[in-house]
Protein backbone atom coordinates (compact mmCIF):
# COMPACT_ATOMS: atom_id res chain seq x y z
CA UNK A 1 0.00 0.00 0.00
CA UNK A 2 1.55 3.44 -0.75
CA UNK A 3 0.91 5.47 2.31
CA UNK A 4 3.65 7.94 1.24
CA UNK A 5 1.22 9.79 -1.63
CA UNK A 6 -0.37 10.80 1.56
CA UNK A 7 -0.45 14.52 1.91
CA UNK A 8 -2.10 17.28 3.76
CA UNK A 9 -3.58 18.87 0.19
CA UNK A 10 -5.61 15.95 0.32
CA UNK A 11 -8.51 18.28 0.71
CA UNK A 12 -11.79 17.04 0.32
CA UNK A 13 -11.34 13.63 1.11
CA UNK A 14 -14.17 11.79 2.36
CA UNK A 15 -14.68 11.15 6.31
CA UNK A 16 -15.12 7.37 5.41
CA UNK A 17 -11.78 7.89 3.22
CA UNK A 18 -10.07 9.45 6.23
CA UNK A 19 -10.90 6.74 8.86
CA UNK A 20 -9.83 4.05 6.58
CA UNK A 21 -6.42 6.00 5.96
CA UNK A 22 -5.98 6.53 9.99
CA UNK A 23 -7.02 2.72 10.62
CA UNK A 24 -4.52 1.86 7.99
CA UNK A 25 -2.30 3.28 10.16
CA UNK A 26 -3.10 2.32 13.26
CA UNK A 27 -2.92 -1.30 12.30
CA UNK A 28 0.49 -1.04 10.44
CA UNK A 29 1.60 0.84 13.76
CA UNK A 30 0.05 -1.92 15.84
CA UNK A 31 -1.70 0.33 17.88
CA UNK A 32 -5.16 -1.17 16.78
CA UNK A 33 -7.19 -3.41 14.53
CA UNK A 34 -9.84 -1.96 13.54
CA UNK A 35 -12.17 -2.40 10.16
CA UNK A 36 -14.70 -1.51 8.03
CA UNK A 37 -17.55 -3.57 7.46
CA UNK A 38 -17.71 -4.65 3.71
CA UNK A 39 -21.20 -2.79 2.24
CA UNK A 40 -24.22 -5.80 2.89
CA UNK A 41 -25.14 -6.59 -0.63
CA UNK A 42 -28.13 -9.48 -1.33
CA UNK A 43 -26.87 -11.48 -4.28
CA UNK A 44 -29.19 -12.50 -6.65
CA UNK A 45 -27.38 -13.98 -9.81
CA UNK A 46 -24.03 -14.71 -10.59
CA UNK A 47 -22.68 -15.55 -13.67
CA UNK A 48 -19.69 -18.34 -13.60
CA UNK A 49 -17.74 -18.06 -16.86
CA UNK A 50 -15.96 -20.35 -18.19
CA UNK A 51 -12.11 -19.87 -17.11
CA UNK A 52 -12.91 -16.59 -15.06
CA UNK A 53 -13.83 -15.39 -12.46
CA UNK A 54 -17.93 -15.70 -11.11
CA UNK A 55 -19.36 -12.45 -12.02
CA UNK A 56 -22.36 -11.08 -10.13
CA UNK A 57 -24.90 -10.00 -12.29
CA UNK A 58 -28.04 -8.81 -10.30
CA UNK A 59 -27.62 -7.61 -6.55
CA UNK A 60 -28.85 -4.91 -4.32
CA UNK A 61 -27.92 -2.35 -1.72
CA UNK A 62 -29.08 -3.82 1.60
CA UNK A 63 -29.64 -1.75 5.05
CA UNK A 64 -26.86 -2.42 7.25
CA UNK A 65 -27.75 -3.92 10.56
CA UNK A 66 -24.79 -2.80 12.88
CA UNK A 67 -22.25 -0.16 12.29
CA UNK A 68 -19.83 0.59 10.08
CA UNK A 69 -16.73 -0.25 11.91
CA UNK A 70 -15.48 -2.22 15.03
CA UNK A 71 -12.13 -3.72 16.28
CA UNK A 72 -10.11 -3.99 18.84
CA UNK A 73 -7.45 -1.68 20.67
CA UNK A 74 -5.86 -2.60 23.71
CA UNK A 75 -7.94 -5.69 24.35
CA UNK A 76 -11.43 -3.38 24.18
CA UNK A 77 -14.13 -3.78 22.06
CA UNK A 78 -14.37 -0.33 19.50
CA UNK A 79 -17.63 -0.12 17.56
CA UNK A 80 -18.60 2.89 15.89
CA UNK A 81 -20.81 4.74 12.85
CA UNK A 82 -19.60 7.49 10.78
CA UNK A 83 -21.38 10.26 9.87
CA UNK A 84 -20.87 13.18 7.16
CA UNK A 85 -23.23 16.19 7.34
CA UNK A 86 -23.59 19.38 5.37
CA UNK A 87 -26.47 21.23 7.84
CA UNK A 88 -24.45 23.96 9.75
CA UNK A 89 -26.81 24.10 12.68
CA UNK A 90 -27.28 20.71 13.17
CA UNK A 91 -26.86 16.91 12.90
CA UNK A 92 -30.33 14.97 11.80
CA UNK A 93 -31.20 12.07 13.25
CA UNK A 94 -32.40 10.36 9.61
CA UNK A 95 -28.89 9.89 9.59
CA UNK A 96 -29.20 6.81 11.39
CA UNK A 97 -31.15 3.96 10.98
CA UNK A 98 -32.84 2.22 14.35
CA UNK A 99 -31.50 -1.28 13.79
CA UNK A 100 -27.97 0.81 14.28
CA UNK A 101 -29.48 2.40 17.30
CA UNK A 102 -30.25 -0.99 18.85
CA UNK A 103 -27.08 -2.67 18.00
CA UNK A 104 -25.13 0.77 19.67
CA UNK A 105 -27.51 -0.28 22.75
CA UNK A 106 -26.53 -4.28 22.77
CA UNK A 107 -22.95 -2.84 22.81
CA UNK A 108 -23.10 -0.25 25.30
CA UNK A 109 -24.62 -3.42 27.70
CA UNK A 110 -21.47 -5.47 26.91
CA UNK A 111 -19.54 -2.58 27.72
CA UNK A 112 -17.61 -2.30 24.40
CA UNK A 113 -17.02 1.50 23.47
CA UNK A 114 -19.27 2.83 21.05
CA UNK A 115 -19.43 5.62 19.44
CA UNK A 116 -20.21 8.34 16.26
CA UNK A 117 -18.16 10.13 14.18
CA UNK A 118 -20.15 13.14 12.72
CA UNK A 119 -18.57 15.45 10.87
CA UNK A 120 -19.51 18.92 9.94
CA UNK A 121 -18.25 19.83 7.05
CA UNK A 122 -19.14 23.20 6.47
CA UNK A 123 -17.28 23.57 9.92
CA UNK A 124 -14.59 21.30 9.00
CA UNK A 125 -15.13 19.39 12.33
CA UNK A 126 -14.94 16.35 13.19
CA UNK A 127 -16.78 15.00 16.64
CA UNK A 128 -16.37 11.78 19.16
CA UNK A 129 -19.92 11.48 20.07
CA UNK A 130 -20.49 8.57 22.57
CA UNK A 131 -23.34 6.18 21.93
CA UNK A 132 -24.72 6.46 25.55
CA UNK A 133 -25.31 10.53 24.93
CA UNK A 134 -27.14 9.79 21.57
CA UNK A 135 -29.88 7.70 23.05
CA UNK A 136 -31.27 10.18 25.02
CA UNK A 137 -31.99 12.34 21.93
CA UNK A 138 -32.29 9.82 19.51
CA UNK A 139 -35.75 8.54 22.05
CA UNK A 140 -37.21 12.09 22.69
CA UNK A 141 -37.61 12.27 18.65
CA UNK A 142 -40.24 9.58 19.25
CA UNK A 143 -41.95 11.81 22.20
CA UNK A 144 -42.57 15.52 20.36
CA UNK A 145 -38.51 16.00 20.56
CA UNK A 146 -36.19 17.35 17.56
CA UNK A 147 -35.59 15.28 15.13
CA UNK A 148 -31.79 16.14 15.08
CA UNK A 149 -29.24 17.34 17.18
CA UNK A 150 -28.28 21.09 17.43
CA UNK A 151 -24.26 21.87 16.29
CA UNK A 152 -24.19 23.15 19.74
CA UNK A 153 -25.25 19.95 21.73
CA UNK A 154 -22.57 18.39 20.04
CA UNK A 155 -19.95 20.81 20.61
CA UNK A 156 -20.90 20.98 24.44
CA UNK A 157 -21.00 17.08 24.54
CA UNK A 158 -18.71 15.62 21.89
CA UNK A 159 -15.12 15.88 21.93
CA UNK A 160 -13.79 17.09 18.62
CA UNK A 161 -11.24 14.68 17.27
CA UNK A 162 -7.85 15.92 16.52
CA UNK A 163 -5.83 15.79 13.13
CA UNK A 164 -2.61 14.51 12.30
CA UNK A 165 -0.51 13.88 9.38
CA UNK A 166 -0.57 10.36 9.60
CA UNK A 167 -4.06 9.48 11.53
CA UNK A 168 -6.48 12.11 10.11
CA UNK A 169 -9.10 11.20 12.39
CA UNK A 170 -7.17 10.68 15.51
CA UNK A 171 -10.06 9.18 17.47
CA UNK A 172 -7.75 6.36 19.57
CA UNK A 173 -6.68 9.91 21.24
CA UNK A 174 -10.01 10.36 22.49
CA UNK A 175 -10.45 7.47 23.22
CA UNK A 176 -7.41 7.15 25.29
CA UNK A 177 -8.35 10.64 27.07
CA UNK A 178 -11.83 9.33 27.83
CA UNK A 179 -11.41 5.78 28.93
CA UNK A 180 -7.65 4.59 29.99
CA UNK B 1 -37.52 -13.39 12.85
CA UNK B 2 -39.06 -16.73 12.89
CA UNK B 3 -36.92 -18.83 15.17
CA UNK B 4 -39.78 -21.27 16.33
CA UNK B 5 -39.39 -23.18 13.18
CA UNK B 6 -36.02 -24.34 13.89
CA UNK B 7 -35.72 -28.24 15.23
CA UNK B 8 -33.83 -30.92 15.66
CA UNK B 9 -34.77 -32.10 12.72
CA UNK B 10 -32.42 -29.50 10.72
CA UNK B 11 -29.61 -31.39 10.13
CA UNK B 12 -27.82 -30.89 6.51
CA UNK B 13 -27.23 -27.04 8.14
CA UNK B 14 -24.15 -25.26 6.84
CA UNK B 15 -21.73 -24.65 9.61
CA UNK B 16 -22.38 -21.12 8.86
CA UNK B 17 -26.41 -21.30 9.27
CA UNK B 18 -25.81 -23.01 12.61
CA UNK B 19 -23.13 -20.39 13.78
CA UNK B 20 -25.70 -17.77 12.36
CA UNK B 21 -28.98 -18.81 14.54
CA UNK B 22 -26.45 -19.48 17.47
CA UNK B 23 -25.76 -15.45 17.05
CA UNK B 24 -28.94 -14.56 17.17
CA UNK B 25 -30.02 -16.62 19.66
CA UNK B 26 -26.77 -15.08 21.98
CA UNK B 27 -27.87 -11.38 20.27
CA UNK B 28 -31.56 -11.81 21.77
CA UNK B 29 -30.55 -13.41 24.90
CA UNK B 30 -28.47 -10.59 25.65
CA UNK B 31 -25.79 -12.88 26.10
CA UNK B 32 -23.21 -11.67 23.33
CA UNK B 33 -23.58 -8.83 20.50
CA UNK B 34 -20.90 -11.26 17.28
CA UNK B 35 -22.35 -11.02 13.70
CA UNK B 36 -20.78 -11.91 10.67
CA UNK B 37 -19.39 -9.39 8.60
CA UNK B 38 -20.99 -9.13 4.78
CA UNK B 39 -19.26 -11.06 1.82
CA UNK B 40 -16.83 -8.41 0.11
CA UNK B 41 -18.03 -7.32 -3.24
CA UNK B 42 -16.11 -4.90 -5.69
CA UNK B 43 -18.79 -2.93 -7.47
CA UNK B 44 -18.45 -2.33 -10.44
CA UNK B 45 -21.69 -1.23 -12.52
CA UNK B 46 -24.72 0.54 -10.71
CA UNK B 47 -27.80 0.79 -12.68
CA UNK B 48 -30.47 3.46 -10.90
CA UNK B 49 -33.64 3.01 -12.40
CA UNK B 50 -36.52 5.55 -11.69
CA UNK B 51 -38.51 5.09 -9.34
CA UNK B 52 -36.99 1.69 -8.21
CA UNK B 53 -33.96 0.13 -6.04
CA UNK B 54 -30.29 0.81 -7.56
CA UNK B 55 -29.27 -2.51 -8.86
CA UNK B 56 -25.85 -3.88 -9.16
CA UNK B 57 -25.18 -4.98 -12.87
CA UNK B 58 -21.65 -6.24 -12.51
CA UNK B 59 -19.42 -7.05 -9.21
CA UNK B 60 -17.08 -9.31 -8.40
CA UNK B 61 -16.38 -11.65 -4.89
CA UNK B 62 -13.71 -10.07 -2.92
CA UNK B 63 -11.10 -11.92 -0.79
CA UNK B 64 -11.80 -11.49 2.84
CA UNK B 65 -9.16 -9.52 4.52
CA UNK B 66 -10.10 -10.46 7.62
CA UNK B 67 -12.19 -13.23 9.68
CA UNK B 68 -16.10 -13.66 8.97
CA UNK B 69 -17.43 -13.25 12.47
CA UNK B 70 -16.72 -10.87 15.40
CA UNK B 71 -18.04 -8.95 18.11
CA UNK B 72 -18.40 -8.56 22.02
CA UNK B 73 -18.91 -11.13 25.22
CA UNK B 74 -19.05 -9.13 28.15
CA UNK B 75 -16.68 -6.66 27.16
CA UNK B 76 -14.22 -8.86 25.71
CA UNK B 77 -13.45 -8.20 21.79
CA UNK B 78 -14.51 -11.80 20.04
CA UNK B 79 -12.95 -12.85 16.66
CA UNK B 80 -13.37 -16.27 14.99
CA UNK B 81 -12.57 -17.47 11.19
CA UNK B 82 -15.42 -21.02 10.59
CA UNK B 83 -14.37 -23.65 8.59
CA UNK B 84 -16.26 -26.99 7.62
CA UNK B 85 -14.10 -29.84 5.75
CA UNK B 86 -15.32 -32.98 4.43
CA UNK B 87 -11.39 -34.57 5.28
CA UNK B 88 -11.99 -37.39 7.92
CA UNK B 89 -7.95 -37.60 8.85
CA UNK B 90 -6.87 -33.46 8.99
CA UNK B 91 -8.03 -29.93 8.49
CA UNK B 92 -6.41 -28.58 4.78
CA UNK B 93 -4.63 -25.33 5.47
CA UNK B 94 -5.11 -24.21 2.27
CA UNK B 95 -8.92 -23.42 3.81
CA UNK B 96 -7.21 -20.35 5.32
CA UNK B 97 -5.74 -16.93 3.49
CA UNK B 98 -2.36 -15.79 5.17
CA UNK B 99 -4.37 -11.93 5.19
CA UNK B 100 -6.75 -14.10 7.78
CA UNK B 101 -3.78 -15.45 9.74
CA UNK B 102 -1.93 -11.74 9.74
CA UNK B 103 -5.00 -10.17 11.02
CA UNK B 104 -5.61 -13.31 13.49
CA UNK B 105 -2.22 -12.49 14.70
CA UNK B 106 -2.75 -8.93 14.99
CA UNK B 107 -6.25 -9.49 17.37
CA UNK B 108 -3.67 -11.83 19.53
CA UNK B 109 -1.20 -8.99 19.88
CA UNK B 110 -4.68 -6.45 21.06
CA UNK B 111 -5.87 -8.87 23.54
CA UNK B 112 -8.55 -10.09 21.51
CA UNK B 113 -10.31 -13.98 21.87
CA UNK B 114 -9.31 -15.32 18.57
CA UNK B 115 -10.16 -18.87 17.29
CA UNK B 116 -11.25 -21.24 14.82
CA UNK B 117 -14.19 -23.02 14.31
CA UNK B 118 -13.34 -25.91 12.67
CA UNK B 119 -16.46 -28.70 11.51
CA UNK B 120 -15.27 -32.37 10.79
CA UNK B 121 -18.57 -33.20 8.63
CA UNK B 122 -17.80 -36.56 8.20
CA UNK B 123 -16.96 -37.25 12.26
CA UNK B 124 -20.32 -34.45 12.66
CA UNK B 125 -17.93 -33.00 15.19
CA UNK B 126 -17.39 -29.54 16.07
CA UNK B 127 -14.18 -28.67 17.41
CA UNK B 128 -13.19 -24.63 19.06
CA UNK B 129 -9.57 -24.15 17.75
CA UNK B 130 -7.33 -21.07 19.33
CA UNK B 131 -6.09 -19.09 17.39
CA UNK B 132 -2.96 -19.28 18.85
CA UNK B 133 -2.36 -23.10 18.11
CA UNK B 134 -2.47 -22.05 14.81
CA UNK B 135 0.27 -19.88 14.33
CA UNK B 136 2.73 -22.96 14.88
CA UNK B 137 0.99 -25.21 12.69
CA UNK B 138 0.91 -21.90 9.73
CA UNK B 139 4.41 -21.35 10.19
CA UNK B 140 5.70 -24.91 9.72
CA UNK B 141 3.80 -25.78 6.29
CA UNK B 142 6.39 -23.06 4.66
CA UNK B 143 9.61 -25.23 6.15
CA UNK B 144 8.54 -28.17 4.93
CA UNK B 145 5.59 -28.93 7.39
CA UNK B 146 2.54 -30.74 6.95
CA UNK B 147 0.07 -28.72 4.79
CA UNK B 148 -3.04 -29.60 7.07
CA UNK B 149 -4.06 -30.28 10.45
CA UNK B 150 -4.32 -33.93 11.76
CA UNK B 151 -7.49 -34.97 13.24
CA UNK B 152 -6.16 -35.91 16.13
CA UNK B 153 -4.43 -32.98 16.82
CA UNK B 154 -7.42 -31.00 16.44
CA UNK B 155 -9.61 -33.44 19.31
CA UNK B 156 -6.18 -33.48 21.56
CA UNK B 157 -5.54 -29.22 21.31
CA UNK B 158 -9.22 -28.46 20.12
CA UNK B 159 -12.18 -28.46 22.76
CA UNK B 160 -15.28 -30.08 21.65
CA UNK B 161 -18.26 -27.30 21.24
CA UNK B 162 -21.33 -28.42 22.68
CA UNK B 163 -24.49 -28.75 20.92
CA UNK B 164 -27.67 -27.34 22.57
CA UNK B 165 -31.26 -26.86 20.71
CA UNK B 166 -31.27 -23.01 20.95
CA UNK B 167 -27.09 -22.45 20.70
CA UNK B 168 -26.42 -25.16 17.75
CA UNK B 169 -23.02 -24.33 17.98
CA UNK B 170 -22.49 -23.42 21.88
CA UNK B 171 -18.93 -21.49 21.37
CA UNK B 172 -19.42 -19.10 24.23
CA UNK B 173 -19.53 -21.91 26.58
CA UNK B 174 -15.89 -22.72 25.60
CA UNK B 175 -14.89 -19.47 26.11
CA UNK B 176 -16.31 -19.04 29.42
CA UNK B 177 -14.34 -22.14 30.05
CA UNK B 178 -11.10 -21.06 28.62
CA UNK B 179 -11.25 -16.96 29.65
CA UNK B 180 -13.19 -16.18 32.55
MG1 LIG C 1 -22.39 4.64 7.56
MG1 LIG D 1 -15.10 -18.18 6.00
Amino acid sequence: MNKEKTSFSKRGMTLEEDINETNTFYLHSNKAVIHKKPTPVQIVKVDYPKRSAAVIKEGYFKQASTTDYNGIYQGKYIDFEAKETKNKTSFPLANIHDHQVEHMQSVCEQGGICFLIIRFAFHDETYFFPAVKLFSFWNSQFNGGKKSIPYNKIKEVGIKIPFSYQARVDYLKVIDQLYF
